[in-house]
């Protein structure tokens, strides 16, 4: 017999585990659908052309790829490949449909890739991405959109110490320029850059001394791309309006013979104002030293970060990628939410409604004996039209049995139909949970569930800021 | 540059697919939550000795396989598989959770699935199959409880004209014995009966006594497994109890010598009177020529079919199969809707409420200039508050050009705030249908809109019989 385990590096998703995910997608759906995101899905595997040599040497090799069928699949070849990502089936999607497609597609899709990694604690070969992208402007509106969706739904989720790291691509250009960095040493000097909060001020001076960099010039990147703040926290930092003016400030000196850098300032304090008065504004804090892999971004990027966590996610700006297939730029700025990680977080802080944690079901229906099989399905039937989640116990068997059954599946109350129940037109409620037990006409049997069961939050239609709860039949 | 196309026999699905099949997947999982069914999702691909050799000859080549990697690529070999079904997977999670699940585990599964199949009309390589499963019991509430859910989620759907056909494959092994019909001629015969509605009676036995049955052995095979019912048709049928006796009754004379025909046929009887007052009941009828694939049950079988249309679902109780990687039998009945052709149907017959059909948003901030772009952020953020659906033109540009992209995506209102507006703390409301303009208060904007939106049926969370609309944020 074969194993039985799930193939290396994938996971099965029990029910449990179900409700914690579709938790966080719903409201991920629910706040980019209130934003004018629509939702987006590509097929698993893609003509292997497409994919193959998107995403570099390394990419390549971890694609999974599929055997041709039939007489060819002796040859060993592969024509068709698992998606790797979302990016490349959107920029795909955009030129086949491009005029069926609004001129400004906001999409949203949250599907599996694979990825042949070396599986590793929190690292999977199958895993979701939740990828929103606005496709069409290179107005900063479409960032500050994006951020302010993507707050919303952190703020929703219960996160409330996040913050929105923000930078601009040519800007970082800029400066490692004005620091006299020269071209060739550009990436590597960002790599160490990048370890700040890891390895510390003077160790990243002393990495970049390492790497070729002549002292004054390490010296000189590290004041400029990590300005002293007077050592804030970003939190402090974001909410603080003049500090980020005064960065901004600071900047503006030193990249003043670089066009491009300026555009990016503008830009950047563009997107700051326009935010105002959206929930991103209170999050957002510059970082002249964020850099998140550099190949493709063109203007802005951001990342969301939690002091002590780490990223949640991340994106910008990167207007010559969707056209791939088109051949002409498309402007395009895309965010990537953490699925994955926030739910191991959410699960770690405790940070889901108990509901989703709790059984899934209202009340199990005893079965008293097999004449009495037909009275427990039907009062199961008129329970389900009130909007309660009703199991029925599939065999007579000993009551107590049965509820411990209905026990162990964290169902709260169990209705029994004896004979004499039966006969008066009754049902005996019990609650499992204090051990009373009551008799009650059947047609009360629904609303006095409804009234006593845990208050729960809806697990599937979670409750968002400012909407009434939608789950209790109750007034 | 490589096609843009999807790979052959695969779909995009774009926004308005993706909303009317969601709003099918919402109202099957709302219908199975509330008969007790949990979520399960297993990887999208196995190891390739998990699926080898469960689908037979033919299934074994509609496998896709996913060739080794790294240095072993070039060897050619597969070591995974991309799952062909929702059953496999089902039997190893039974075995490998074991401990975990209760004791009767109901699970329902929504996932793709992948066959190498020649693609063709309606036939794809990847495609959604929609599964229940109820493990662990033998009790004829089983049966009845699962047809209960399809039955309402049908009804809920808009189906008004389906009809269950009942049967059982110990009953169907009992008649074709009385028939006389030898042991190796049960396949092929049975092949042949169930082609009864396109070839007629007569062309049915053509067929027996062309495949080998001697004419008198045809003649009773036809008069057992297909009654005279006085030409009625299944709704007829399904609509009166007495004639459903009859059958039965017809029946059992028939299979008296043989033990297990009448087994099956108490079990068929208790399924039927467990079945009154549920949703089920007045769509059930015995139909002792329904075979449906022979290969694994070993009980009840049972169809769901729309006259003129064909199935659109089917199941039954396969007690030998769930076990396959615990080296033991389990019971286990389940049932597969038919997820695809249900919403291809539902396309055709229009069945769709309008709110799926429609844009998905319900307004549209307009900018007028670049200075106003914040007020005009701002005031989308403020709206979504109130649960609506805003999109936010992302430039200043003419407003004719913004109001043409609002009508080109649907989207009934649009918001102006011009410098004389935002003077006076107002908003101007255009809505696109009728024309009309009005300028009111900002905080008005949010109530106005959802009060004259398109009364709609949440797409997202369809109702059902019996429950109130939880849609309209209005009294």
């Amino acid at each position: 017999m074969p194993g039985t385990q799930p193939a290396r590096g994938t996971r099965d998703f029990l029910p449990d585990d179900i409700r914690r995910r579709e938790y966080v997608i719903r409201i991920v759906r629910d706040v980019y659908e209130r934003y004018g995101f629509e939702p987006l899905e590509t097929p698993a595997f893609e003509n292997i052309e497409t994919l193959l040599g998107k995403y570099g040497e390394e990419g390549n090799k971890l694609i999974f790829k599929i055997l041709k069928r039939g007489e060819h699949e002796a040859s060993g070849e592969a024509d068709l490949a698992l998606r790797y990502d979302l990016t490349v089936p959107l920029a795909r999607v955009v030129a086949q449909y491009q005029n069926e497609l609004p001129r400004f597609f906001k999409r949203y899709q949250i599907q599996p890739v694979w990825r042949a990694d070396r599986p590793a604690r929190g690292r999977f070969r199958e895993f979701s991405q939740c990828d929103i992208d606005a496709i069409g402007s290179t107005s900063p509106v479409v960032e500050v959109e994006i951020l302010s969706a993507v707050s919303e739904i952190l703020k929703t989720l219960g996160f409330e110490d996040f913050i929105i790291r923000l930078n601009d691509r040519r800007l970082l250009d800029a400066l490692l320029q004005a620091a006299g960095v020269p071209a060739l040493l550009t990436a590597p000097a960002l790599v160490t850059i990048d370890k700040r909060e890891k390895i510390g001020r003077d160790g990243v001076i002393a990495e970049l001394v390492d790497r070729g960099l002549e002292p004054h010039v390490a010296n000189r990147c590290i004041e400029l791309l990590t300005p002293d703040t007077e050592n804030r926290t970003f939190s402090q930092l974001a909410g603080d309006p003049s500090l980020n003016d005064a960065i901004l400030d600071h900047l503006r000196e030193a990249v003043r013979p670089h066009p491009d850098g300026l555009v990016a300032l503008q830009s950047l304090a563009n997107i700051r104002s326009i935010a105002h008065g959206t929930p991103a504004w209170e999050r957002l804090a510059f970082d002249p030293s964020l850099a998140r892999g550099l190949s493709y971004y063109t203007g802005a990027i951001m990342e969301i970060a939690v002091e002590g966590i780490g990223s949640l996610g991340g994106g910008g700006r990167y207007d010559n990628l969707v056209g791939m297939f088109l051949g002409r730029d498309v402007p395009a700025c895309g965010f990537s939410l953490g699925l994955e990680r926030i739910i191991v977080l959410m699960t770690e802080r405790n940070m889901f409604p108990p509901a989703v944690a709790l059984g899934a079901v209202d009340i199990l229906v005893t079965i008293w004996s097999d004449e009495s099989r037909a009275a427990s399905v039907a009062l199961a039937a008129d329970l389900r039209k009130s909007g309660l989640r009703v199991d029925v116990y599939p065999e007579a068997d000993r009551l107590g049995k049965q509820f411990k059954y209905a026990s162990s599946r964290n169902v709260p109350f169990v209705a029994i139909l004896g004979d004499d129940e039966r006969a008066r037109g009754e049902v005996a409620v019990k609650d499992l949970r204090s051990g009373e037990q009551a008799a009650m006409p059947r047609h009360e049997v629904g609303s006095f569930v409804a009234a006593n069961r845990e208050p729960r939050t809806e697990n599937r239609e979670p409750r968002t800021e400012n909407l009434e709860p939608r789950t209790n039949p109750e007034p």
